[in-house]
């Protein structure tokens, strides 16, 4: 019985969505959360720079007794996670692209997958290398799609705008791909917009598969908590901004009840 | 005669277009520019932060020689620039929201004038308390369009995405104002797109008059350049961005040609 938290970082309140599915899932659990607000977004930074935050953070939730690391951030997990596995080999560290692969292989019917996310994600080809690796055959076509993030923190997920939006990013995947993976922790908030556009795609939301993933990583391990008293959640920011409150809310379904601002990063 | 350069800071490359207008009207001044591109965007965050990043900034500008600091950004002239005009009492430091509101009173025909800017910017109050304290009977309407920062910065400036998104934030303003502040240094690469919308209302770029307020300023201190050779001009940022350099270009006009990556911030 390891009552230590679970580990989970992101570049803000997107992460808060695995946390929302590690709860379900894992409710005995607690959870330490990291949101880099003050640094944020990461999609559009250097590999450099997002390796050095990565570490920045991972340090400061193995302080905080994480008994394993999630990086609920797909920027971060594809620029920095194999630098983390290297800097911290004490530690099981998963991310979210290899669930999220995982998943979009067992679900395609014609091999044909796409990939939705930030600028830095696609740029990195997670994704592409982390399919093939486990199925050469498959085709993946990717799309940045920038402006998703910034409408969700908005709270514009529906109307006219996002609508054209969604059409503008998301139009060409029509009868190219049956599967299309949600690479980025916002996105499953648009899932009925994109839905409107990509009709009968496949809709590959990681947050649930990421939950899965780290459930099994701690059976292996021998880390979980096999106690029944349920789990807490402590939050810690780099910054509060505008418009906190709401966010939290909209990503993790309810409120955030020990929230702590970290002033020296 | 004084050869030390003017310096001028932003959270990313937006003031950029307040480095174009102080060419245009001082061509022979040098500029030293901050793009703080690592922490961008400022919009969202507290004054505290902000207040903590313009300082840091205003250091390093001074640092580097600068005999005046613009501050070239509406969310840090919102937040930070009371805190720097205490905390750097030999250098004079230069603000947007002034110059834009002076602007606005002289320009306006029936009194009504409306303000953009970020969710920052407008929770700040600073343009409205700085019009109020000019001329108390002009009436102002205030509207956060975060949006539009990320729609510029993903090129975005035409087509039916941008169209709606104008739409949703001005369409309030037809009838209610003659005068519109653009109160943000992204927006002047939407003017095309906005006036669309706001149609016979005066918009107010403060890019130029901010420019026309330095050279003022650097008068009455006796801090002009009166040589006659071309200045340079010296970019420093704390990241490189995707997309860095199509961005400066937009920004900016012309190519980059003494860019510099700070690390140690």
């Amino acid at each position: 019985m390891d009552n230590r938290p679970i580990g989970v970082f992101d570049s803000g309140l997107g992460g808060l969505t695995v946390v929302k599915a590690l709860k379900e899932l894992l409710p005995n659990e607690s959870i330490v959360y990291f949101g880099d607000t003050a640094r944020l977004p990461y999609g559009i930074k250097s590999k450099d720079l997002v390796e050095q935050y990565s570490k920045q953070i991972t340090k400061f939730l193995i302080k905080k007794d994480a008994k394993i690391i999630v990086v609920a951030c797909n920027t971060a997990t594809a620029m920095a996670l194999n630098r983390l596995k290297k800097d911290f080999k004490n530690v099981p560290i998963i991310g979210v692209i290899e669930p999220g692969s995982k998943q979009a292989i067992s679900k395609t019917s014609r091999g044909k997958i796409g990939v939705i996310g930030t600028i830095a994600t696609i740029k990195s080809k997670a994704y592409e290398i982390s399919i093939k690796n486990k199925d050469k055959n498959v085709d993946i076509i990717s799309k940045a799609c920038p402006l998703f993030v910034p409408f969700v923190e908005e709270g514009l997920t529906n109307g006219d705008a996002i609508n054209q939006v969604a059409k503008h990013y998301l139009s060409s995947f029509k009868n190219k791909v049956d599967t299309l993976i949600l690479g980025c922790t916002h996105y499953p908030l648009l899932k009925s917009v994109i839905s409107k556009i990509t009709k009968q795609i496949t809709l590959i939301d990681s947050a649930s598969v990421v939950a899965t993933d780290a459930h099994k990583k701690l059976q292996y391990h021998k880390l979980l908590n096999q106690g029944v008293q349920k789990g807490t959640l402590h939050c810690y920011v780099t910054d509060l901004p505008m418009r906190f409150e709401e966010l939290g809310n909209i990503f993790l379904g309810e409120e955030i009840k020990h929230l702590h601002l970290v002033n020296d990063f």
